[in-house]
């Protein structure tokens, strides 16, 4: 075992504590009232950077601030690596169904369950732990180190765009590395090949000056919360398809062999169905579980508020509706063009007698992997070394936003290569990390590190 | 002006102060939070039904108490009048629609604006101090008089129809006079001929074990919010007509007089859309607006929850939806039967990968005025000495579950004359009553009361 490895191996128990601790800061960034935990934990990282072996820096923007850790040690002839991650994280509510709480890990069964422990800051730190092996063992790495950490992943990343086109000198790197996403299963460690996008609306549907009595007006004034669920409704097909003209115009299609890799993967239905307690799935006809959720895109309900919504019967004919409705996108779909064809779409389907309103919230391309050979090959043996099993290609429902951006503005490829276990409650109460990955998923990295000069 | 009207007149100030007294205790039936509140509003009231003149007792039920008031001196050859009203009111919220606290009465342009004031507490208080006016004066009524007040109108008045049947020989009489109901119009007073039934209830939609990962799962997973749109979408066809299947079967036809006195009535279709400040009405295609109001069925959402309604973006498929969804019922349809109905309506239209639960919170049963032409012509007098204007008769949108109880377990007639007037937010923000029909109301009320010997 190399001095790295031994490195790793020796202080697994600090580097969980220190994790633990960046765990228990709320950075929620969507809510103002966490916006000083927020910047803590910006702090927090900038810290633990400093304790690795390499140079941090805050930079503000209008949001929260961006986290930088520099390392140039390798000199101009060595190439460049950023590390791309996010210590912000979702609000952990509905609170009332975590089974510990959500900002005090809590180890049970080999997983540490808390908020942000996959998505991303238990991930993004294991590559702090790993350059810190590097950088205290052999004092050096084989490349120029940039680790880039935005506190705003979960609100739409408005601010990293503009941050990353200021500084793109700074930044210029030759390959990007993000660690925020799943492995495919235990036991088979992956790395990407593509994310799907998102255009993530809000719905407003107003009708009469305020709430009215249901009795008293019900019959002629037309009810919102009705419109919006026909406006709902609306979106989808018979066939399960999106049901908004021209949604599918810029949708790749994916050639035989991709399709082929993605049936070749194993897959349980059953266990799948049992695992989310549910008797059926759904969704487009024609596809199998993971083709529909890795390249076709799809529209949710992300949330519905409208009238009365306590305890017992308010008898009320409510003067407003919303609702939180997303689209994942595929290659080559943009928010900004699904954005018009709902805008269209609305235009068609809402009744007379209420007004619509579209907030765009939140929007992210798609991305597909470009083909790095080498990059790919150097992925795969740490992975297979770390977790003495091949390595395997897989898609990625969800989406980060900015690798599209980070390959067009620093001109680098990509690499994705994720840690969390399927199933792992992203976004979700009682979000967990296996602990097993954890310590794996630390060893892979400072072995792809060496691999990358 | 008689000895009682001069009363009415010299006492009109105190009338208004004692009745924002009992607009400031907040009894809403619906919150446990209230018990005490609710409690506190019965007792008050008995309080003030003594200092009427009446005898006054507080009946526990399992629920929110009954207030009787009675005064029996009459003798046993005259018939008996029952007054019913109720003490509780309405949820409040939302709070912040409200431009003076509910439960602190505020005059303001000839209203008064409280939570109650015409929905229920102010239009029974009026006929308290109606009765007060002749047990003053005259020290006598032409009639027996059962004032009875039950806590729970607005939340499905489970206990009462328990209590009428325990109680049928003391509450046994001739005439049930009921004021919770608007006039026609300003200057227009009115005479119910009908009321809508009620049929409310809760669907509850469950998808996955927990929300869930809107990317991570979005595609496969069928999402509740989505599936309960579809569901609530499908209760409506093309011309506004309720989509669920028998559901007309039991709508009574309505003569051609009928119809013709609804269609008699001024009503400014304008002023209507320009007061409620929509651009177009909606609703069952073929029917005028009044008929859409009085004696068609609808079907309305009351409240809708799902997922993440807060600030900002939460890429979460959501675990559940919830819809409060009630029908306006006509004669002859039934709260029973139309649970039947919607029951096998939601085993057809609702998605595989979802399940769906029923829950009935609340229904009353509609009701049309039984012809008592003496009964009618003493109001009709009455209302028209106090406002002088003819009354008309009028149909009323909203439910009275109790009237058709009454009715069958008294053996009595129905009458139901109300003061409020349209546009009073009822169940709605800034509830609000025409200090002018307020006291012209407790002079008609008190007229009538000399006319049903």
């Amino acid at each position: 075992m190399s001095d790295v490895l031994s490195f790793v191996d020796s202080n697994l128990g600090r580097f969980r504590a220190e994790m633990y601790d960046f765990l228990r800061i709320p950075s929620v960034s969507a809510k103002a009232e966490h916006n000083g935990d927020t910047r803590r934990a910006a702090e927090w990282l900038a810290d633990h950077l400093r304790a690795a072996g390499l140079e941090p820096s805050i930079h503000e923007t209008p949001g929260h601030p961006v986290v930088l850790g520099e390392w140039r040690g390798a000199g101009a002839g060595a190439p460049t690596v950023l590390i791309y991650g996010h210590y912000d994280v979702q609000p952990p509510e509905p609170l009332e169904e975590w089974e510990s709480p959500p900002f005090e890990p809590t180890e049970r069964d080999g997983r540490v369950y808390a908020r942000g422990s996959a998505d991303d800051k238990g991930q993004l730190y294991m590559h702090v732990k790993a350059l810190e092996a590097h950088l205290r063992t052999a004092g050096t790495l084989p490349f120029n180190a940039v680790v880039l950490a935005e506190g705003e992943e979960e609100v739409g990343s408005a601010n990293l765009v503009p941050f990353v086109e200021r500084n793109a000198e700074r930044l210029a790197c030759d390959t990007v590395i993000i660690s925020d996403s799943n492995m495919y299963a235990e036991g088979m460690p992956s790395v990407l090949f593509s994310l799907r996008g998102l255009a993530y609306f809000e719905i407003r549907v107003k009708g009469a000056r305020s709430d009215l009595h249901s009795g008293q007006f019900g019959g002629p004034v037309v009810n919102p919360g009705n419109a919006l669920a026909k406006i709902i409704a609306s979106f989808h097909d018979a066939d399960g398809k999106v049901a908004v003209a021209g949604f599918y115009d810029d949708v790749a299609e994916w050639d035989v062999e991709a399709r082929d890799q993605i049936r070749s993967l194993p897959f349980n239905v059953d266990a799948y169905k049992k695992d989310l307690q549910v008797a059926e799935l759904g969704g487009e006809k024609g596809w199998t579980t993971l083709e529909k959720l890795w390249i076709r895109p799809t529209c949710d309900v992300n949330g519905l508020l409208c009238g009365y919504t306590g305890e017992g019967a308010k008898t009320v004919l409510p003067g407003k509706a919303m609702a939180k409705v997303s689209f994942r996108l595929v290659p080559t779909q943009t928010p900004e063009k699904v954005k018009k064809l709902v805008e269209a779409h609305l235009k068609k389907v809402t009744p007379a007698g209420v007004t619509v309103e579209l907030v765009e919230l939140h929007g992210g391309r798609p991305w597909k992997a470009k083909v790095d050979a080498r990059l790919l090959e150097a992925a795969s043996k740490a992975l297979e070394e770390a977790y003495g099993a091949p390595a395997v290609l897989q898609g990625e429902g969800g989406s980060i936003p900015i690798v599209v951006d980070f390959e067009e503005k620093l001109k680098a490829s990509a690499l994705l290569v994720g840690f969390a276990l399927p199933g792992c409650n992203l976004h979700a109460p009682n979000e967990w990390f296996s602990i097993d990955s954890l310590e794996k998923g630390i060893g892979a990295l400072a072995i792809l590190y060496g691999k990358l000069g």
